[in-house]
């Protein structure tokens, strides 16, 4: 185990989890080698990517031609056959939004070990997903930091979480009043205070969206009922979150914050690598640590997606797209940043669940609460 | 295993790990039955002992006879035939000083599970005690909260610990001028903010001694050298440790602090269990956790002993006997606080140590050690 290169294929190159990923493999050549990037329109930092790494095939969204792209001995493939192929040991979906879900089920439905990052694709699919991974034996390991923490805390455990705690940092507008966010540029929102994150997932933090799909996630991940998860706001992010045992005790996973930790965790599992580039945390700098409860009036999107997980069905998929249609409405500058709450809460009031859904049903329900918003905004007489 | 009855003989019944060692059996008499009782003095609790747990033997320290103690159908055994005697599963050494040190050495030798909250065995005797319980195959799990937190943070993990955090409350005179510790009575020292513990162990925390003997213990129980064992003040003992992994993940056990939770981990090993009895952390509580350097100027207690430990042979045990006699002193007011350190560096400085001792020669060692501290005192013209 200890000398063997794990072989992987990152999906979502280009974006921030992307690229972390691949500084991880930078630092340790000699444990992981990149056989398949797949990348969305960035085709410049694409081409760089294949140049450096050499991987043996890619994908490749955007419509140009491949003349554009750096030269190399690479394939391209679709997405389906990357995440499919025998050369893979473990597929990164680093994809955020929805793009995610239909690569993430054909990576477990190939039996690979999933390293995934993509919150949205066990939240609009959370049964389905692990449904399959069960019956393929493959395995999904979290690279998210809250999540991440919850794996390593289990480790070694010989039973079940009694009690998950969920830390969040709050984001930028912590102790704000829920009138002063209605004035919140793009700017503010983009600028969160702990983690170096890409834009959809840095205003969900903003909001707290993305700490209620966290909640989602770690109810399909780790089996925990959501009567079991708590979210506590500890704002320095050093601890990344806990888990309580039936016991009592309680243990926590406390790091710099800073993503490629949990992403060469995933990688490396189930070894812990030295690694030089990454900070460690210095207690002699670290005078205290804060714990407050969420403000669910101040940011009702982390209400609103613990009611959707609860009600389970097509809601969360619902929540999940609603909410990616706002987002990209905020950050065009089209609705304000509490409109986005506001939308979401409409799209779930007015949708009609349907119950055990197959993934085309996820889809109608996606495509349905992506118009519901537009039309919703477009409707809009102010 | 799940099923199974352990039977325990609990070494120091009547102290306060022993009582709560009790407490834990009394709360779940499904999983753990107590065969063996050792008690010093207290003749009055250990009959009251005998009466409800029933044990198959006991010993009894004090020379009375055997009419004063609770009628039942046991046996009157030394401490060496109650620690090795087959109807033994796990022996609790749950006593304090130097008396636990043979009895624990023979129980390592008998190739028992020793659950151990007496810090002096294996600073006085690390080398010794664990070689003897790596050839006997005994197992030594602690019951000291640091060290059982350390423990369950390694728990699973397939490495050692890269650096060890130990976590100290402080003690009650956390804050104070180095000149304001001379004034201390016994009563004051005697007040510990977080923990209800003996009065050896109180006075040892308070002068922050036992944070040293810790430092020692920690470093034999979990192979890791003093460089990489920090000592971290966390005044509000929620953390009970915390250990750092080679790519700088540090797990953290955290609980409501109470001996009960340690002690039951020990026996319930490798099992969690729910005993209603155990307070939980109420996170609506936890506003803060602080954290700070300790004073070594203040408090020279922690650097005398991180020194013994690192320099070993018959240092840390007299270090330990030093201080055995100096706090006894202490609590009969024949010194003052501030001696106490002082008493310890004067008798360390005039030992000449022996290396790879015996454990005769530490016995030399310690019963020199604890006379000089009396000529110490004897010798005071003021």
């Amino acid at each position: 185990m200890s000398n063997t290169v794990k072989r992987l294929a990152v999906l979502g190159s280009t974006g921030s989890i992307g690229q972390q990923t691949l500084d991880v493999v930078r630092a340790l050549p000699h444990r992981f080698r990149i056989v398949g990037l797949a990348a969305g329109k960035n085709v410049a930092l694409l081409s760089k990517q294949i140049d450096e790494f050499k991987p043996s095939f890619i994908y490749y969204q955007g419509k140009k031609t491949q003349t554009q792209l750096a030269n190399g001995d690479y394939e391209l493939l679709s997405l389906e056959q990357i995440v499919s192929h025998p050369q893979v040991d473990t597929v990164v979906i680093a994809t955020s939004g929805k793009s995610g879900l239909s690569p993430t089920l054909a990576a477990v439905k190939a039996g690979k070990t999933v390293a995934l990052a993509n919150k949205e694709s066990l939240v609009m699919a959370g049964e389905l997903i692990t449904r399959e991974a069960k019956r393929n034996k493959a395995r999904i390991l979290p690279i998210d930091s809250e999540h991440s923490a919850i794996w390593q805390c289990l480790r070694g455990e010989n039973q079940e979480a009694a009690k998950l705690i969920l830390t969040a940092s709050g984001g930028p507008f912590l102790g704000c009043l829920p009138a002063q966010l209605e004035e919140i540029s793009t700017k503010q929102a983009l600028k969160h205070p702990s983690w170096q994150m890409g834009k959809k997932v840095t205003i969900d933090s903003a909001t707290l969206m993305n700490k209620g799909l966290e909640v989602i996630e770690a109810h399909w991940l780790f089996n925990v009922p959501f009567d079991n998860i708590q979210v506590l706001i500890h704002p320095q992010s050093i601890i990344h979150s806990m888990v309580e045992f039936t016991d009592g005790s309680v243990k926590a996973l406390l790091s710099h914050p800073d993503m490629r930790l949990p992403i060469q965790y995933a990688l490396s599992y189930p070894e812990r690598l030295h690694n030089p580039h990454l900070p460690r945390l210095n207690w002699n700098a670290i005078n205290k640590l804060t714990f407050e409860q969420p403000d669910l009036d101040t940011f009702p999107c982390l209400k609103l997606a613990i009611e959707a997980g609860r009600k389970g069905d097509t809601y969360p998929t619902v929540l999940c797209a609603s909410d990616e249609i706002a987002v990209e409405l905020f950050l065009s500058q089209r609705i304000r940043f509490t409109d986005i709450a506001y939308l979401v809460k409409r799209v779930l009031e007015q949708h009609q669940s349907i119950a055990n859904p197959t993934l085309e049903e996820i889809m109608v329900a996606d495509a349905w609460a992506r118009q519901k918003v537009q039309e919703l905004v477009g409707a809009s007489t102010c």
